[in-house]
C-alpha cells in the first residue's frame, strides 16, 4: 500500500481501503506524524519520546522544566536541532550549575548508550521481529470487536478514563480483556494474562484497542506475534510504516459499520 | 474536598462539585484508579510507569515481552507483588540466562536508583513544588476553552490522532496551543514555548487539556506554577489528590454546558 507521505510536520497522507457496509474502496487518508525525539543535554541522552515532530526546542524545554531540572530560560544556554534534522535529536546545552537536586536526579530516567553508539533514534527503540503470519479476517468480525469490548469495559463505563485491550481470535472469541489508564498497559496486561498461562507467542490473535495505535503498540504487537490490530481510533504514520512492513493487518477507526485498512488488506475477507 | 476513596482496584469515589447551566451541586463521582508501579527484575528496577492496580503480574510479563527481554513464560522463574502491596512493586525473577541481545540492551530505560533506596514508587515519581497561586476563574472561561482549543487544532481535524494543550489567562485569552501525538509532548510544547521566550513560571496561567488529565500532567502543571487545569476527559484518582493537595484548580469532563470541578472549586465564580 506504498509510503506514508509527509504533507508537512504534523500531518502525512498515504492511500488506504475504505470499508463501510460491506463496499470495499480506495481512498487517500492523513496520519499524525509520529517519530522518535533523543533529548542530549550537556551532550548526554536523557530520554527518548515518541512526538509530532516541530518544535522540538520546546519539547526539550518544557520536558526538562517538568522534569524539576531547569528553572526558567535562564537555565538554557543553547537548545537546537541537530544539523541532519532526520536524526531526530534534539540538544540542550544548560548553565554550569544546573539546579539538580538529589531527588530530581533520583527520578531521572537515563537512556543506556544511545547518545554514545551515534544512532539515530529510530535505531534506538526499533526491535527486530519476524514478519506477521498470514491470517485471514472478516469484516464482521472486525467490526464486532469494539462493541464486545466496550461491552466488558465495566470500569470504563463508571470512570471515562481507562482505556481498553481486547485479544480475540479469527473467529471472534475473545480471550482476554485488560482495562488500565495507560493504553501500553492494557496492551501489556492482555498479552501478558496469555503470556503467564504458558500461550506465546500468538499467531492468529488479534488485538481490538480502545484507542489510537502507536508505534510502541504496533512494535508489541509484532513482537507477540499477532496476526494484527483493530483500533477504534487512528494510527500514526509510524504505525502504519511498521505494520506495512511486518505485513500485520491494521484497521483503524473501527466505529459503526466501517474502518480504514492501513496495511495488509489482503488479510480482510469480506 | 476530602480524600478519594478506592471502591475496587480500578475505581475509586470522591466527591465534586458539577456545574451544568450555572447551577452547583455536590455529587459523588468516580474515578480511574491511578498509581505508579515500580518492575523490578532479578533484583533490580527496570522501569517505573503509571498504571491501574491489578493484574500486576501480567503487566510486568507483558512488558518485559514487549521489550524483548523474554520471549515466553518459560523464561520467567516467579513474578510477585512485594509483600507490602502499597509500596507498588512487582518483582520478576528470571531463568538465568535470559535472551537479551544486544539490540534490547541498548533501548533499556534504567531508573537511576529507585530499587537500591528502598522507597515506594510514588516517592521516586513526585517531586516537591509549591502551592498553586491562589487565582479566580470564571465558569464561562472555563466552559469556553475546549471549544476554542478544538478550534485551533487544525491536525487533529485532519487526522483525529493529535492531542492538543492550550495554555490561557483567567480572562480567556490563548497565549499558546500545541498539538501533538503525545498528550504529555502537547503540554511541555505550549509551557516550553513560554519559557524560551522568557516567561516561567506562569501564575495566572491555565492549560486546557483535550484529553485525560494524569498524575504527571498536573505535576507538569504544579511545576510550571500553573493556577489550574481545564480537561475534556477525566482525571485520575492520583491527579485529583496531587491538585487537592497544592491546591489547584482541576476542572473534567469540561464538555457542552457543563462540567465537574475536582479541586479548589474556591477558585471558580460563576
Amino acid at each position: 500500500m506504498g509510503e506514508t507521505r509527509p504533507f508537512d510536520r504534523h500531518v502525512a497522507e498515504t492511500d488506504v481501503e475504505r470499508v463501510d457496509r460491506g463496499v470495499r474502496t480506495s481512498r487517500r487518508d492523513d496520519l499524525a506524524v509520529e517519530e522518535p525525539l533523543e533529548i542530549r543535554v550537556d551532550g548526554e541522552a536523557l530520554a527518548v519520546t515518541m512526538r509530532t515532530p516541530g518544535e522540538d526546542e520546546e519539547l526539550a524545554a518544557g520536558f526538562l522544566a517538568g522534569e524539576s531540572l531547569i528553572h526558567g530560560r535562564e537555565d538554557i544556554v543553547s537548545v537546537s536541532p541537530t544539523a541532519d534534522l532526520a536524526a531526530n535529536v534534539v540538544e540542550v546545552t544548560t548553565v554550569s550549575g544546573l539546579r539538580r537536586d538529589a531527588g530530581a536526579e533520583r527520578r531521572f530516567y537515563l537512556s543506556s548508550s544511545c547518545g554514545v553508539c551515534g544512532k539515530g533514534a529510530l535505531e534506538f527503540i526499533r526491535q527486530a521481529a519476524p514478519p506477521s503470519e498470514p491470517q485471514m479476517i472478516s469484516s464482521a468480525v472486525v467490526l464486532a470487536a469494539p462493541t464486545r469490548l466496550r461491552e466488558a469495559q465495566a470500569s470504563f463505563a463508571r470512570t471515562g478514563g481507562l482505556h481498553a485491550t481486547a485479544l480475540f481470535t479469527a473467529e471472534g472469541d475473545q480471550v482476554a480483556v485488560r482495562e488500565d489508564v495507560g493504553r501500553h498497559n492494557a496492551f501489556d496486561k492482555a498479552v501478558g494474562s496469555l503470556l503467564l498461562a504458558g500461550r506465546f507467542p500468538l499467531p492468529g490473535v488479534f488485538a481490538c484497542l480502545s484507542g489510537r495505535a502507536s508505534f510502541e503498540l504496533v512494535q508489541k504487537a509484532s513482537l507477540a506475534g499477532l496476526g494484527g490490530i483493530v483500533a477504534v481510533g487512528a494510527p500514526s504514520t509510524l504505525a502504519v510504516d511498521l505494520a506495512r512492513e511486518r505485513g500485520m493487518l491494521l484497521c483503524g477507526f473501527v466505529r459503526g459499520e466501517s474502518f480504514n485498512v492501513y496495511s495488509a488488506a489482503e488479510r480482510l475477507v469480506s
